[in-house]
């Protein structure tokens, strides 16, 4: 019997995966034709790059490599190494170098797609989303990161948030350029290391982020990470900067000028706004919800944004000498439902269906009848599909919260008149 | 030069993997609100699954193991195995196992998703497919079976064929089952190997499937395939068998009442339906289109069925002891969105952006004001997201296929009057 149990396939989910269900679902679905709709009124077109990519074409830009797979899920094939998609930008600009002759430019794409990110284990750490972006390939213009922004807010808000609900942080790689430039940084390893800290501001908090500028940090399980071992002299210099309010490099005072132009009002200049891709360049964006979410203990968790993206003026060229300067915005879809669930009542209709109850296995045909009847009328009905008696049919309408069941045994097939039972109100009628 | 080109990566897709555009990606939208749509009516619930599941949950119950990994993407995670579902059945087991205790009994669901089989590439054999799957689990009744015929015929006429231009082709394991015990064959690969050169009939005819059957078969490129070893009498039992018009298992017998039941016909027996996976049991279907498909050199190909599925009572007990029979039906998006864009003119909205012309920059706030007008009103607009001047900006908009453009000048701008000309007739007017 032991024996037995133990050679049963596991019935679990690797971690990092899960199982969603209707009522997520049906948001998800309510929220993604709210953004196919705004990114369509905004010009984008639609595009689908498969899952796979090789390896070589999607490139690493992945933050934290600490996996031998640098993050991502890689198979090797014939004799080359394919990668699952870690973001829709990578095959972005990969789909643009291939078919850069045909498209037009600038191209304006959207697409929704799952990416995969082979992170270490742990609970609430999905390796598995799915993404909605939006991007503008070839243009350098700055109105193009703006429209980004206010597309982006257009979305939240048909989906039902308001203004005071989330705001868009704002700042550019141009900022931390600049102070590489003056503390004399040019190693770009440890620019990387530099940045990596500094986008944990909001996680960790300056004190602990000082310290990966510096020697290094122990966190609380005692793991130590090498810092980039910057002077403490060069540590304040940072610190200062990023203490500024309002932004001096050229394109965020351009993007701010236009975001007026735009009447738009609801951002927030953040030095601390890193993102952690490798390949921007300029412009960074978050988009980061105001209100408390909660875990499913009712614990308020640090919830993190729910979309982000910025300018990649370089990647396209990783594959030859393109015109293809870059912005783009990526929308957390999982993040974004499980934050609206908790804020907003949804009224979706679910459309379960109305039982017919089989009374007698005898009037199959009268019952196949009656539920054409209901079907062709845009009324959502099953006849009971198990084999069970009438409690057990009771039992299923009931759990399935079915509104009504009916009843159609040899007294009602005589009149031709069914009888519904309401199984909200209890209340029976006969049907005509 | 040569060498800087070496070092770029690769532009190409690997083998087995497309790009899809939004001609395309319309007619699937529409075809999948189509699926979700008649579901509902019939009473099946929203369900997803993630791609990855242990290796030893999803099984092998692929055609075909030519490869070491069996025909599925798998890689080593930590200490187990995880493999990227090979289609939406096999998961379905598992997650019906997994929450059998608080299910809906019977469980009717629906799935739509991405699913891999790693072949060996080749041209058109495609690694990624997306399917959209309804099943019913824990049913013995055979009215299941039947509603999943019923309603795939309704989709296929929601989605504009008519009942000429398609047909259910409908057989049962039992059949070949039976077919076993006449011949007296209990070796379970050897039966596999047997219901595999029957799965051929169609593809190969019936003169390679009784080499198939028998010693084995060498096809046109020389690959010997060794086959069942079955005594030239008994192919002829098989033969003969094969021949049956009408079915005589119990199963079908009653799927056929049913089927009148339903006033349905459009269907045929036709014991060379087999399904490759392994896990059915029982009635088993498949959905052929009845009209030609052509590949994009214009020339007929086989191209086989649009959907299919069947019984499968004893894959959920893998898991343990569930009383968990089922049936269930799987439609092959990308085919059958390819033959339907063949068939049939769709008339889709694309909604192509009306294009604001930037004829002075300076003028930027009015053309973000007229753009906010238009898009207010519904209409997909953009302001030139490029920087070239107008002769590029009539380029661009004529790439895109967009119905007209904007030109809002001084003179314009002063009068608050903008032109708009239409794309397709050259036609000007002003604009209040």
């Amino acid at each position: 019997m032991t024996k037995e149990k133990k050679n049963k396939p596991s019935k679990e989910l690797p971690l990092g995966f899960v199982d969603r269900i209707e009522k997520e679902l049906l948001v998800r679905d309510f929220v993604i034709s709210n953004i196919k709709e705004v990114m369509i009124k905004y010009g984008f077109q639609y595009l689908e790059t498969p899952s796979f990519e090789y390896s070589e074409s999607i490139g690493k830009f992945l933050p934290d490599k600490d996996r031998p797979d640098e993050g991502v899920f890689s198979f090797k094939d014939e004799n080359k190494w394919l990668s699952l998609r870690y973001d829709l930008t990578a095959p972005l600009a990969r789909y643009v170098a291939k078919n850069y002759l045909e498209i037009p430019k600038p191209f304006k794409r959207y697409q929704l797609g799952t990416v995969w990110r082979n992170e270490k284990p742990g609970p609430g750490r999905f390796r598995e989303f799915l993404q909605f972006d939006a991007d503008f390939v070839g243009t350098k213009s700055l109105q193009a990161d703006v429209e980004l922004c206010v597309m982006i807010s257009e979305i939240l808000e048909k989906c039902g948030l308001d203004k005071s609900e989330y705001i868009i942080k704002i700042s550019s790689r141009k900022i931390t350029e600049e102070i590489f430039k003056k503390i004399n940084l040019n190693d770009n390893l440890q620019k990387l290391t530099v940045l990596r800290a500094l986008d944990k501001i909001d996680r960790l908090g300056w004190k602990s982020v000082k310290e990966l500028l510096g020697a290094g940090r122990k966190d609380k399980s005692g793991d130590f990470t090498k810092g980039a071992n910057l002077s403490s002299k060069n540590i304040e210099i940072i610190e200062k900067e990023f203490q500024k309010s309002s932004p001096e490099t050229e394109d965020l005072v351009e993007i701010l000028n236009i975001f007026k132009d735009y009447n738009f009002s609801n951002f927030k200049f953040d030095p601390s706004i890193i993102r952690g891709l490798e390949y921007y360049t300029g412009a960074v964006f978050e988009v980061n919800l105001k209100f408390d979410v909660k875990n499913n203990k009712g614990q308020v968790i640090q919830f993190g944004s729910i979309g982000g993206g910025g300018r990649y003026d370089n990647l396209v060229n990783n594959f030859g000498n393109y015109d293809a300067p870059a912005t783009g915005i990526s929308i957390g879809l999982d993040r974004l439902v499980y934050a609206l669930m908790q804020k907003k009542e949804f009224k979706l209709k679910q459309s379960k269906p109305v039982v017919i109850c089989v009374l007698n296995k005898n009037f199959l045909k009268e019952y196949i009848n009656l539920q054409t009847l209901m079907r062709n009328s845009g009324i959502s009905s099953e006849i009971y599909p198990g084999e069970g008696k009438l409690k057990k049919q009771m039992e299923y309408a009931n759990k399935i919260k079915s509104p009504a069941v009916i009843f159609y045994g040899e007294d009602e097939i005589k009149s031709g008149k069914p009888t519904m039972r309401n199984l909200n109100s209890g209340e029976e009628k006969s049907m005509k």
